[in-house]
């Protein structure tokens, strides 16, 4: 009731702090019999690892992932998956000068209020280095439905800072340290040498998109899949928003033009979303966020101490000046953990998914 | 599990269908000793009343709530306050046309394939009349939070489809039926009119505003208090997009600007939009919401049947053209219950919410 | 969160008090598509009804339910099934003396300091007539379970106050007022009338049943069938000790005599009561229970006062001068709920509920 | 959801198997700012560790507990507490015979059918090993309790297999290795070496008490405080009864008798064991509870293999003779950790909880 577990059925414990000595989850109610290795999950941590270009923090951490319990000789026993990660790379030094002052824009001041103390060191709790065990989950969540559904999940930048990324295609995002849908981002590079030299940090945008969703999921009427959407994405560092479909386009739309119309072979557009009364539709869920810029910043910010007097904030310190760069496969775990979520939702109350029903939900180019 | 019950702590639970005998909620875990009265609840449900101008559903419901339990001698006892309200004007009939058939862009769809079947009498389960016992549960909430903390919801149409509405000012919301915040919705009369006669219906944009927000609500990692919003605002029929504070324009600025800087007298600004971390501030907290046309509009569209034959849909019914012209009120007693929600979490880990602490938050006009 | 829910999937929601308007509860999780209709939650309810025999209370309630939501066309439709039932032959008059004071072991003491006011009419909500709405939500799963699996669930009275009731058979269950397995029940007839002249009151010993439980609910590690089980049971007003198979009598068993033998054609015994390792085993689940005498007694007791002052209290209203005698029914019902809220857990994580594996469990007589 | 969760607010999640690399739980929930080291957990475990008597399993586990998030500069931060705790004594190639067949009254046969695989090796997740992370988050919760209301928990042996031991004083019971409340122990020496000689093993029965309760924890209807209790123990590996106060006895009282009466200075009996409505009156709180015999016994067994055929079992390996013996510690904590859970459920709803209410309850000895 803390807070730090995600799910209702399929459910993600996440514990540790940026500097602690280990973070990790516990996974409860992940099904028996799924073949299960630590090289599954070491895959998708590594998508998200520090230290991988010079555009993010140059912290260095293996991520390296150890299954604790929950699997037998290879395969989930149905009981409780735990995942541990060492942290390796800590430098707790560079965070004496902020331990008593609040960092503009950061989570400082709302912990130090809420609680009456903080562990200062690289953030804590607030950090986004907590998004790794997330991503782990993920990881099992996301074998699980694509071995039972084929289910994909695949996110891309669409915006850096003032500047719109095209989307060219999805086979580019792999090959670029941007996860952006274009072949040439030395644009974005530049874009990120100026914004370090000038010690600040910039916001972005990313589209998140699942494909293969069984119809019929999400649960009316509060714990809709959309609701359970926006609450998980919202509930990654730094979202200050959250669209499904259409989003907010669909405000200056008439009914004519957003209701999608159905046809014997599927739908003819999907302003939707993939998702209608709040139940998945069987078409690609297509989710969008807007993230804001790193607060921990290199140049100076007005500020206060914990007493109350004026002081001026300068973060040093490893960090991303773009947290945004790195989100994309935290927002893909997010998505598969509320899909596998609501897909075991649907098993309680509706006995098992149907993979085929209704008329073939058309793809959208 | 459901997904009918909202709340952790203070639990309301829906239910009722559009065309059924009754609507209602249960509330489980209000304060006990505080005063209570049907007329605390009527008033917010007037606000929200169907058939109150021609710009919306011509639904004639009294919408009179009954107390049926939890409150002894006009005091909530702690125990469940059960909230019922009679449905009235039912015209099940003008459904036996859809009752076959799909509405693009409707829960109809979703509905059908999950359960296998579904009431189809005024969209049943997911018709926006069940917000009635959200709007009733949130009333509660207002009160408790007022009386306690001094906090005020309210809410305004910013966009009305491709309209936008400049903010002149709160005072005008409560003196037009748009709870546009301008003196003068002559231009908006005329652009529903003519939506009207040409059988289409339109989106919106909605403000959602808390003030007097005590400090330190919010639980992270997965429930932030942000995370928690927006679950409940996309929760609400036809929402589609969600916003805290500087929302998608936060991913085009600088950490330099982004970040509130603080002075001994409070926050400079507020981009954050009243949360940091995913706990509150103190400042106001800001919310923005996108809405979807109504998808049940009288123009033909081309559409299936439950047995996949192409047919063409024409609804007829009772329909609000735009419906977040009534979505005001639901949104406040939204975000009022997450409030109070919050507000519970915090006191059962942390004692007693303080109601002043740090600097007093400034106030940004 | 405040404890008036019972289950996790199969969600019973309790609302109400003794002399309110009305009582209920809302249903949520029930799967779609199974008949329903008010007659089929009536006959339990009549099972459980007050005024039906002189030795229970003479409350004339017809406690007659009403579907509010949730059935369409005779069919659940898989959202929130609300169930009413008015409240019609209240005296609260009869409360007046004891509004201010304690009856001894009674709830008037710990609800008083709990939320600082109570509703002192008929106990409030601490009142055993808050088992109606348990006992309608319990018709509703008994009815899914012999439908889908042929779980059947009864129980008997194995002790009255100082006389223990030897079983003869369960088919003599309906055809006294004490749910006793007897064919002649004169003496506790005459036990009765006594008890009732003394002005005293006395306890009483159940077993309950459930035959038809397929192999595999309950969750390790701290949601067993067993311990779920003992939390329903637990959780009836006046109940003071629950076991589960061969419970305290077990202390003195040696693992050669307890453990329960299997063979090829099933188990040889059923000291496990049907449960190993907190999961069914598909043998008959046995329960005892044992329930506390009525504290509302006409016999003049010590107490305080809610100042603290040295009061004699005499309980008028009418009372079941044996809680236990109308116990069955609602210990039936409670586990029906826990059986049903498993069955949904199961087909979560595991998928559909095989309805044979393994062995046949032996039936032991 | 899948029941290795214990709590709603003070919540423990727990994982690990008997012969995996580790075990542990994570705490979520705890308030901030409390001390908290290694050491004051330590002493908890230790008190429930094996090898510790020849009464005992043998094999040899210093059950370290290391602190992993949750803690800073040594006081509790308000973040999730994770404990780990390595298993470094496992033999699991005794467990080979066992891989395939059942052992009677082991927990073997229902997970096997549940999940359709198992971990054999020590019991996997059913053994009692398992509750060592439940004692350490006991221990969290016992310091808490102690330091904010002086709470204590405290149990003791009443039963040895047939043997029932008399009550001589709490004193004794941390002078010999069967938590017995009598100065003298020989003959319950002889009795267990008798037993062990015999290859067969007992059951026990156990008596549970917390001092210094604070008045008003408890939530009807269904979570009530003996609930809840009831759920925890037997929650517990073996336990097969629970009872509160008068417990089974309560069946032959009459409420003359059984209800405890009211001075100005406190009760006068204590039937109730400290609970009224499902709510603490602030006495003492009396639980007790029935352990069966350990299962995993070197006497042979008929039972069956997976494939259904008949086979005889004997257990190897290394095991309990009496589970009952560690079982005190283990209670304890149970019991703290469900009066942590309902202090923290109060103060959500009702606010801080008083400490001095009403009588000062009167201690029964």
């Amino acid at each position: 009731m803390s807070g730090n577990t995600l799910g209702t059925l399929f459910c993600v414990t996440n514990f540790g702090e940026s500097h602690g000595p280990a973070i990790g989850c516990v996974i409860d109610g992940c099904p028996p019999g799924m073949a299960l290795s630590e090289a599954d999950i070491q895959h998708e941590l590594d998508r998200r690892r520090p230290g991988t270009s010079r555009h993010v923090t140059q912290r260095r951490e293996p991520d390296a992932v150890q299954i604790l319990s929950g699997v037998y000789e290879g395969r989930t026993t149905g009981t409780p998956i735990a995942l541990l990660i060492h942290n390796q790379d800590q430098r707790s030094k560079d965070y004496g000068a902020i331990a008593q002052s609040f960092r503009p824009g950061h989570a400082d001041y709302s912990y130090w209020h809420k609680y009456g103390l903080r562990d200062p060191r690289g953030g804590g709790r607030s950090s986004a280095r907590l998004t790794a065990p997330t991503v782990a989950a993920g990881a099992v969540a996301r074998k699980w439905l694509r071995e039972k559904f084929g289910t994909e999940l695949r996110a891309c930048m669409t915006q850096l800072g003032e500047l719109a990324i095209p989307f060219e295609g999805w086979e580019h995002v792999s090959h670029n340290p941007f996860f952006a849908p274009v072949a040439d981002v030395q644009q974005y590079e530049d874009y990120m040498d100026q914004l370090r030299k000038a010690g600040d940090s910039c916001g972005a945008r990313l589209r998140v998109q699942a494909t293969g969703v069984p119809v019929g999921l999400g649960e009316p009427l509060y714990d809709r899949l959309d609701a359970d959407i926006a609450h998980a994405m919202m509930g990654l560092n730094a979202v200050k928003g959250v669209e499904i479909g259409a989003g907010f386009a669909s405000a200056a739309q008439r009914g004519t033009v957003h209701g999608d119309s159905l046809t014997p072979q599927g739908f003819a557009s999907n302003h939707a979303g993939g998702i209608l009364g709040g139940i998945s539709t069987g078409q690609d869920i297509e989710v969008s966020i807007a993230i804001k810029p790193t607060s921990s910043i290199i140049s100076p910010r007005q500020s206060i101490d914990v007493h109350g007097n004026s002081v001026e904030v300068v973060t040093k310190g490893r960090h991303d000046p773009c947290v945004g760069i790195r989100a994309a496969p935290i927002a893909e775990a997010l998505l598969a953990l509320v899909l596998m979520d609501h897909v075991l939702r649907h098993r309680a109350q509706c006995g098992d998914v149907a993979q085929e029903i209704g008329p073939i939900p058309a793809r959208v180019p």
